[in-house]
Formats: structure tokens, C-alpha cells, sequence
């Protein structure tokens, strides 16, 4: 039922966008065969003295041992600023729910990544995508550092293609912002879900910058704009064992200095930061199992934002209505029960929807001289857009998602066909 | 791609049960064209006097006008014990999102059947089920009530077949208990989840039973034993505005007097009661929207039963778990996820998870000396057993769904083809 060879997801772009060079990142990639015999699956990078980091993670229980490993760097008290940092990523086998071993698998590659990058083991930020519960052969991945150590340098595309698993395309985004005056840039890379038996999916994504931050303020401003991109996609509401985001800011370029999270001069940096980590995040939905459609959810109207958030993840991640949105059909009863299903305040008398910008169901019954022509047309595009005002206050969130298709349930159910 | 004459679902039960007549409940079923032209869509229960009454609804914030209503019928106080009670019920339109015009449709049932019943408004219970959104042509419902007066009698198959929309078999079961000594009896029916566009999936189910049991006994019953039954299923995740369960004790029976719902004498029936309720909700699972597979997921060791019941429950709404099992795969991996994903206290060093009862990973990693090959031939059953031990505390639950396949896409996408 499935083919052998992935498709490009009808949603792709049409190529890897043209990435601005970050001053004081390199990196490499190269094939050490963990898993796929036929791709690169493996890239290091590293960032020059100056570097200071900050990392959001899966708020899953049962978190994969190089994710304990990251959370221990930043939140332990061996996390050190300005020191040289080091990424390395392996995709093929996420060296997930391995027990002992998978610690001491994650412990060698902080050494031997270590040594390559010449910094400490503290300084090695880990990230490991593919299989689970299969014993990793970290060897493979260690033998692979003196020629990663030797290729460093400038190509975002190779490293995004190293860390794909069932991912159609390498994603990337970069963009330039001004500091109180000084050019920075920003630049990034992400894989999304994708699956084979008995793959997990795993959402991973690293954003470097050249600007000057301190760590705090790199926190603040990773975390924040992760809940407005990465925390507000969907493909099928599963979250993996080892979603990762981190970010590293260089300090190569002098911009003034930045203290508080809050400063003003930082307002078009976080618009911008918000930007690629929202472009990353939107190519992770566009390359969702099996869609066909990319899906905007806004909300307007709810008692506060989080309720906005929950009842927009709650239309997003309603099998009823990414079916419906597949068949091309303007289901607006099947939102009206996922907003009331979200659990957070509404009145079914003061609901607002509209699909393609036109009013389908108002002030809860369906909209006078309602025509569904254009929103018919509407359904039929590639790109849909959903707007629900719940009528109850000033809370709103937008949130991103995909169609539930025939693909999805052949990617994940007929795998072993 | 999906056949206009619906399919009875592969796990449905050979016949509807032979079920046991309830001393104090007359029933009756009609055609009254609501919306469909081919079958029975009207159902009429009479109760006399000295009945109890008890629900337990849904919990959606946007729930239909009939829910409203019965729900002001148990709280309000207009309640009373001891009188007549009714039960009018239709399915093919929900009355649901229909603004004031859905309210008023509602009281004219209710003042209808109260006339036809002999009975007060108040003691009328309202349920519907079907297309949101459209108009009621509330007139036909009640047209309906002179012949359904004249053909009350206890035929339970034809009363389950007319509450149906998209089920695919009739819904029943019954039993018997003893109160102290007395032998009461108890039947119920019920209808599943099935949908049609624009139609809402629904699940209603009346449980009748001529014991004599006071209000707070059988709503403490009755609450207590949808816990383990109703909300323990679950098809897609997906909640409808209109889901409601009705009790109804007729007192014809004099068992010795129960004041508590504790009360030892109450043993038998809760147990019996139970049983009706999960049985009837077994069979809502198995008519579940494409279902190839019953799934009954057991978990123990958590933190307690209702972080027990959360972790089963995201299992039991994974997709990915869901189409694995479709596919016939014993793929463990994606059961740690959705562990992880539930939110609840997890060890992953501490987790075991059997299929089929056989253990495949345990205490964080792979079982030693696993052999897929039995778990293989478990998962090309019909019936999947999947048992999680968190390995936490002491906290248990089980509930049950079904797998997701591609007749669930082809009925949720392609109904307009």
C-alpha cells in the first residue's frame, strides 16, 4: 500500500531557501550508517568561544536519555557561558527507552565530541532522532568525529539533511536583525514526524545566532516563541520521547548589550527569532504524515490566551474535523464540537465561524443566508484557514495543523506491508 | 469509496440479546421522518408511577438544547420523586447549535409527551441525536406520540433500532440481581458513535430497572458505574454536545429499603448494574467508525486510579498506537509515547508493557529473550489485550477502544463522494 519511496509532500517548498552564514558556527555532516544505509545521518556543530545557549524540551514523562542529558547541562551547575559550545545529532536511532546502556551511549559521545570540538563534556549538547528501544551502536557515531572535525563549515542544507528520519524534505530558515543598531543573524534547521516501525516521530530543531545574549535572556526568548510555534503545531497530538529545541547565540557580533529579556532594543530580534522558529515549525506541519493541507486555527474571543491555545490545539487535533477538512468539506459542526470538547468556557450561543474569511455559523446557529459556494472553493485549496471567536473575552492564539488522510493511516498502519 | 449500504461492523455480536422485561416500563418505536426515510426514528418510554430518575451527561461546554433540559429536569427544582416519568427520544436531527428555535422545540416535546404520558413536563427526559445545525421539524416528533401512546408494550430491539443514526447494529443487554434477598431486574439500551455529514457522532444509553431505589442511590450508581463504562471508551477522542445517559428505577419491585449508596445489600446490583453499562458500552467500541479490532488496554501501578485512567486513556486515543494495532503490529514503542504523552507520573526505567500476555519490555528496556512471533499471532486477533504496569504505586484501570483504519478516513473524509 505504501510505496518504498517517499513522496515529497505536496505541501513542500520548492527548495531550500538561501541561508545567511552565522559568524562563529561551523558544522559538518557524514554518513555513519547508525541506521540508513543511504544518507548522511550524522552532523556536528560548533560554536566559537563567546557561546551561550538555551534549550526547550518534550514535556513527556518518559523523556529519551540525550534529552535528561541536554536538561542536565542547561539546568545542572556545570553550565558555564562563553565557553566553547558543541551540538551532535544522530538520526536512525533516537537511543530511546534503552536503559542503561542508552546513558552511558549518550556519556561516550559527550567525550568523544569533547575532544573533537576541544571543550568540555558540559559544553556537548546531544540530540539523537530514529528508532527506539534498539541498542545503539555509538561506535559508529564516535568513528565519524575526526572527518566531521575536518569538513566544518557553512552548509545548512547538508546538516538539515543528516538529521531527517521519514522527513521529505530538509527545512531551514534565516533571517537578519538589528540590535540597537548592529546587524545579527539568525539561522536555523528542523526535522518534523515521520515513521517507521517502529520509528518515532521526533520534532527536532536548532536556531544559532551571531548577536550577543546573555543566557538568561536566550532562555526567555527560546521558550517564549517555542509556545507560539513549535508548541502550537500539530500533526496527530503524538509527542515524542525526544523533542528537542536548542538555541546558541555566538556573541561574534558586538551588538549592545542586552540585559533583560524585556530590553527594547531586542524588539525586532525576537520578531524576527519568532519568524524562523515559526517558519521551521510551519515546514514541520507542511511535512506531516500523509497532508495535504495546511491548516491556520485562529482564535479570538476566548476567556484568556491559554484557553485560546487549548481550544485551538483541540480543533487541530480532532480526528472528526482533519477528516473533514480532507474530504474538502466546511464541517463546521464538527469545530462547534471541538471547542466544546476543549473544556474551557464558551457559550454555544455566542460562537463565531468562519472558514476562507466567510461566516459560516454565528451567534450559535448557522449564518443568515449562509452560501456555501465560496467556501466550498475554499476547502478545495492546498492552504485552509479557520476562524473561531468564542465570544467570551479577549484571549486568542493561532495554532497550525495538517488533514488526517488515507497516507496517514497507510504510513503508520501498513508499514510492515 | 465507501458503500452507501453500511457494512455491520466485523466485531458485532450475532443477534441482539435476549433481554428481560423491566416490571414499570412500556416502550415503543416509530417512523416519523425526522430525516430518515427508511427507518424508525421515534422512541417513546413510559414509566409508572413511583419512578426514580438519574443522568449523567455530556461534558462539552457547547451541549445541545435537549441536554440543557433534561439537565435542568435532575437539578432544578422541579424534580420529583414517585411520579410518572417519560423518555421521548429521536434520532436523525441532534437539535443541536440551533439557537432559541432548538429551545423552544424542546418544550413543545416536553409539553407534548407530558399529555401523551400523562405526566408533568417535568418528569419528561428528552434526548436527540443526528444532523447539528438544521431546523427540528419538531411537528412530526410530536405527531408521532398518539400512536406511540397506543403501541407502548416492552419490545427493547425495535426501541435500540430506532434511537440508531449511523450504528450499524442494534445495542442491548440485561440482567438480574438480588437486593437483599429480592430479584430486581435491569436492561438498558444504547447507541454508538457513527457519522454522516453533517452529522455528530452521539452516544446515548437508558438503563431502566424495576427496583425500587431512591434518587440519590441510583445517581450515585449511575454516576459512579459511567466512570468505569461510558468514559472508559473512547473511538477517536472526539466528544459529542449531545452524549447522555438516563436511569430510571420504576420502585415495582419492593426490595428491602436502600437508604445508601453503600449499602451492603446494594452489592449484587451495582455489580449486575455494571455490567449492563460496560457491556452496552463494549458494544458501542465495536461499532466504532471502521473498527476491525477491539482493543482493551489495563493498566496498573500507577500513581492512582485516575492517573491510571488518564494514561490509558491517551493510549487509547494515540493515533499512533491506533494505527499500529490496525496494521497488526505490536509496536511497544509508540505505547511508551503515549505514557509519556498522558502527563502522569512515569519512571521509564520502571515501565513494563505486555501485549497478548506476554511481556515485551520491561523495567525501561526490551524484555530479555523477547519473541515477537505469539505477540504476532495475538495481534491478528480480534480482540487486542495491551496491559501497561507503570511501576509507580498502586493505581489501576481498564478501558477500551478500537483501532483506526482506513474505512475510518473513508467514513469521516469521503462522505461527500
Amino acid at each position: 500500500m505504501i510505496d518504498d519511496t517517499p513522496q515529497t509532500s505536496p505541501l513542500a517548498p520548492d527548495a531550500f531557501p538561501a541561508m545567511s552564514s552565522v559568524d562563529g558556527v561551523r558544522m559538518a555532516a557524514a554518513q555513519c550508517n547508525v541506521r540508513y544505509v543511504n544518507k548522511t545521518d550524522v552532523m556536528l556543530a560548533v560554536m566559537e568561544p563567546g557561546t551561550t545557549a538555551a534549550g526547550v524540551f518534550t514535556q513527556s514523562k518518559t523523556a529519551a536519555a540525550p534529552v535528561d542529558w541536554c536538561r542536565d547541562m542547561l539546568k545542572g551547575g556545570n553550565y558555564q557561558d562563553g565557553t566553547i559550545k558543541a551540538l551532535i545529532v544522530n538520526s536512525g536511532n533516537a537511543n530511546a527507552f534503552t536503559g542503561r546502556a542508552g546513558i552511558a551511549a549518550v556519556e561516550k559521545m559527550a567525550a568523544a565530541t569533547a575532544e573533537a570540538a576541544g571543550c568540555r563534556q558540559e559544553d556537548v549538547f546531544i540530540a539523537q532522532t530514529g528508532v527506539i528501544g534498539e541498542p545503539i551502536e555509538v561506535d559508529k557515531i564516535t568513528a565519524s568525529l575526526p572527518g566531521l572535525k575536518a569538513d566544518l563549515g557553512s552548509n545548512w542544507e547538508n546538516a538539515a539533511q543528516a538529521i531527517m528520519t521519514t522527513d521529505t524534505y530538509p527545512k531551514g530558515a534565516s533571517a537578519t536583525a538589528d540590535i540597537g543598531g548592529t546587524k545579527v543573524t539568525i539561522a536555523g534547521i528542523a526535522k518534523g514526524s515521520g515513521m517507521i516501525a517502529p520509528d518515532m516521530a521526533t520534532m527536532l530543531a536548532f536556531v544559532f545566532t551571531d548577536a550577543a545574549l546573555p543566557r538568561e535572556v536566550l532562555q526567555n526568548l527560546l521558550a517564549d516563541s517555542a509556545d507560539k510555534s513549535f508548541n502550537a503545531i500539530t500533526v496527530d497530538s503524538d509527542t515524542s520521547t525526544s523533542d528537542t529545541v536548542l538555541a546558541f547565540a555566538t556573541g561574534r557580533v558586538e551588538n549592545p548589550e542586552i540585559a533583560f529579556y524585556d530590553d527594547r532594543a531586542l524588539q525586532d530580534f525576537r520578531a524576527k527569532f519568532d519568524g524562523v522558529m515559526t517558519d521551521l515549525a510551519h515546514q514541520i506541519v507542511r511535512d506531516g504524515e500523509g497532508a495535504k493541507k495546511f491548516i491556520t486555527i485562529k482564535i479570538t474571543g476566548a476567556e484568556d490566551d491559554g484557553a485560546a491555545k487549548k481550544i485551538g490545539m483541540t480543533i487541530a487535533n480532532s480526528p472528526l474535523v482533519k477528516t473533514a477538512i480532507a474530504g474538502e468539506d466546511a464541517n463546521w459542526g464538527r469545530v462547534v464540537m471541538a471547542v466544546g470538547k476543549s473544556g474551557e468556557k464558551a457559550d454555544r450561543d455566542k460562537l463565531t465561524i468562519a472558514m476562507g474569511g466567510i461566516t459560516i455559523a454565528e451567534l450559535g446557529q448557522i449564518a443568515d443566508g449562509y452560501d456555501e459556494a465560496p467556501v466550498a472553493q475554499h476547502m478545495k485549496g492546498q492552504n485552509i484557514d479557520i476562524a473561531v471567536d468564542v465570544g467570551i473575552s479577549a484571549g486568542k492564539a493561532t495554532v497550525w495543523t495538517c488533514d488526517l488522510t488515507h497516507d496517514y493511516i497507510s504510513i503508520n498502519a501498513d508499514y510492515r506491508t
